[in-house]
């Protein structure tokens, strides 16, 4: 893959008005009320990792940033909102004037994450905290899908490269676009989405359908044609008609005859179709056999961390693995399902805690102006738990700190010894960015020394060890006191 | 829901560069291979309906439109094309002065497609056909799998109006507001999606969140506020502390003494949790011992077509579904694998078909320039099946038909008294359009009226009938020749 200097291809839609009709009606009734300039608290959480896994990986704070930034109203919107015929005349003037004036603190991109800490915590104007939910939920939602998937699928191919494949089949445009973007944050080697390279620098690069051997017609043909344009990039797709007997022996006359008079060696070969475990292994022996030890073999069709573990545990020679749809899509778990919930509001310059009840206690919200905390053992460097505590507590690394399971309150563990790290940094103050975006490739790296701080029992596929994510003893107070006010008697 | 003029704000991204890598290395290689201006024929069809479906519904044909209306690449595209090392000065020079000069047939948007019949064929010179590639695919796997979800999940609900509400579970912000372009022509009423409104004119509406009834800490106080601001349009969220002792008596407190005295009616109310089957049918008792016989009951959480078949069923009384991340993002499946094959190539004049083998029989292509047809019986106006036949091909009417199953070709069975459709319509000739395409309104319609001519027992969700899809006598023959001339001895 060749290095490309940024080209910050910027994607300039206005997607102010991408909200959820409510937001505009609430805001609205917050003005009309009188309640506009009320400071509330949202948090962004979800509630359960996809594919029953561990953990999941943070992702879409970047694009979440260049939102708030942007977001401003236009004269259309403006119109827009008139034709309704069901706006006041002051919500108009307001959105006219509208920016974000609010503070946001969030996770950086590329953490390990659990359920029902704040990835992203706002602290807002009641009217511009409401305003953000739909576009903060959908970038949250889609891209720590996208990288969680990712991240599952590059750690069951132990350490070979995963390339992203999957533009042709993402949910939409930006599916594709900010999929690729995501994928990379969780361990993807690069993409075939060349919008991607452009826009995020993540490493594109690509070779032949089997349309070019089709139009062809003669596979050796095709196969030297691209050879001779390409003669350091020479990857061939040899499944067009059949791999042993057809595709791997013109790959193999090419390497010969096209090839190594050059001075080139084939690069690789491509396989897919067919039983990947079977073909891969026979191919690599066919290739040896003819000097091409050095020759990869790059495998794609239908692909997830599932058939790649058993592909290895069969034995099959592969060097690269192309994932297209299945990871693209998250297709086994295809939602992430983050919600936004108002935990707090200001009144009188008092933080008052809200709650949202529920029939199932796990969806009972956490009340508060919160700040999630990671504890890490201070000898093995590794996680321990998570705490979630109110924002003003501080945890002291000094003493003894007691944790427990909030369903079970008897279940305490005493930890010594251990650091203590708020997972959550400033991004917005006052409605100024005042965070250091990290670049892309960073935010990458970040994520792969992240994730050896968990133990390998939280990473596994199937019934990963559950990893606490704790309340302070505070937080459960609170907490209880808001379920036993608003619980009917 | 408000009737609100038409806004076409417009979704102006450059898209141009949204392509897999190997379009590029592809169309480099036509140009410098000397066949850049050779003309070729291009498919896109799908292989297996999503969930098990009889059939799936054809959308995304206006974004196609409007991407090839305007594709061209920017002088920032060409620089990063240089940059990558890889592409001749031709080329460069080729793409900077690129245009679209292909011709493109295609099945109208809301139409009923069935596998291995061709929703798009493009006829145009190598590097064009295969340039387009990519965006021609993520826009009818997108568009296509949520219309054909939305309407399976449309057909549960019977008739009663079914409301995108996805948006923040959508994979990108794509996948929102084109997936609410797309659920409605599948036939849903409405979407939460402004964006969608603004671009597309599908119907957008919305009510409340939680974080209103929380912002206000009590219930009937955030109710009071919500009708005295819309009092015509007062759909209430009662699930936020309890629907039974709280948010329905507080939801009939404001039905009698806010909007009552004002002369208003509460429109509707919203369950959003719980066991919807037993609280719906309670609240439908409770409201209409108040008088509230016209309350609407609204819900929402986690629907799909089996749930809301499954409401139903158990007599729960709800009339409007809420549905979101299973209708948004196809949960179940969520992927529709439309492909992109070469099926002929020009030369000299003539067209010569082109054919992709695999060990899998029913991925075997269907070779060269063809038109899919369908027959419907002249007397009941049914679809009896669909033909693909080469495009010189005509289907005589006021003949007896044969057709036959491709697989076992002796399941023979003659037609006669039908009426035979081509289902593609020009879109593209030589560069130019020449379609003038439907509104939203209309194919949405069109789709509704297109569903009466199947058989109930293709529209089955389990076990449908299967709906055929066979070749011609002509292309069969066609077809066999290519595997015979390709499979290896």
């Amino acid at each position: 893959m060749n290095k490309i200097k940024k080209f910050n291809v910027k994607d300039d839609r206005n997607l102010s008005m991408l909200m959820d009709f409510y937001e505009l009606t609430m805001a609205n009734g917050y003005l009309l009320k009188g309640f506009g300039d009320k400071i509330v608290y949202f948090d962004v959480f979800y509630r359960k990792n996809p594919d029953g896994a561990g953990f999941a990986i943070a992702a879409g704070l970047q694009q979440i940033i260049d939102y708030i930034k942007n977001l401003k109203f236009s004269e259309e919107d403006i119109e827009y909102l008139k034709e309704k015929n069901m706006f006041s005349e002051d919500f108009l003037k307001y959105m006219k004037n509208f920016r974000f004036s609010g503070s946001i603190n969030a996770i950086p991109e590329g953490t390990p994450v659990f359920p029902n800490e704040a990835l992203i915590t706002v602290k807002a104007k009641a009217i511009e905290a409401q305003l953000i939910e739909t576009m903060l939920l959908i970038t949250i939602n889609h891209e720590c899908l996208i990288a969680t998937k990712t991240n599952r699928i590059v750690r069951a191919a132990k350490g070979r490269p995963v390339l992203e494949f999957g533009a042709r089949r993402a949910q939409g445009y930006d599916g594709a676009v900010y999929g690729a973007r995501a994928s990379y944050i969780g361990g993807a080697a690069g993409t075939a989405t060349t919008l991607s390279e452009q826009m995020f620098n993540v490493p594109a690069s690509g070779t032949m359908a089997h349309s070019w051997i089709q139009f062809f017609g003669d596979e050796f043909e095709a196969f030297k044609a691209y050879a001779e344009i390409y003669p350091d990039a020479c990857t061939l797709l040899v499944d067009t008609y059949n791999v042993l007997e057809s595709g791997i022996p013109n790959a193999i006359k090419v390497a010969k005859e096209v090839l190594e008079p050059m001075g080139k060696r084939l690069k690789g070969i491509r396989l897919d179709s067919g039983d990947l475990a079977y073909l891969s292994k026979k191919v690599r022996k066919i290739l040896n056999a003819s000097g091409l030890e050095d020759c990869k073999i790059v495998v794609s069709n239908s692909l997830d961390e599932y058939i790649i573990e058993d592909l290895i545990a069969q034995g099959a020679k592969i060097d690269v693995f192309g994932v297209g749809e299945r990871m693209i899509t998250a297709k086994s778990d295809p939602v992430f399902g983050g919600v936004y919930k108002l935990v707090a509001v200001e009144e009188d310059g008092q933080i008052v805690p809200r709650i949202k009840l529920s029939e199932n206690a796990e969806k009972i919200t956490n009340p508060g102006y919160k700040t999630p905390w990671r504890l890490y053992d201070k000898e093995t460097g590794k996680a321990i738990a998570d705490v979630i505590t109110l924002a003003h507590e501080k945890i002291d690394e000094n003493k003894e700190y007691t944790i427990f399971d909030q369903e079970n309150i008897w279940k305490k563990k005493k930890i010594t010894k251990f650091v203590a790290r708020k997972l959550q940094v400033p991004v917005f103050i006052d409605g100024e960015c005042v965070y250091e975006s990290p670049t892309l490739e960073e935010s990458r790296e970040y994520c792969e020394k992240q994730l050896d701080t968990l133990w390998d029992e939280v990473k596994r596929f199937v019934n990963p060890h559950k990893y606490y994510v704790d309340l302070s003893m505070e937080l459960w107070h609170v907490k209880q006191e808001l379920i036993q006010k608003y619980r009917v008697k």
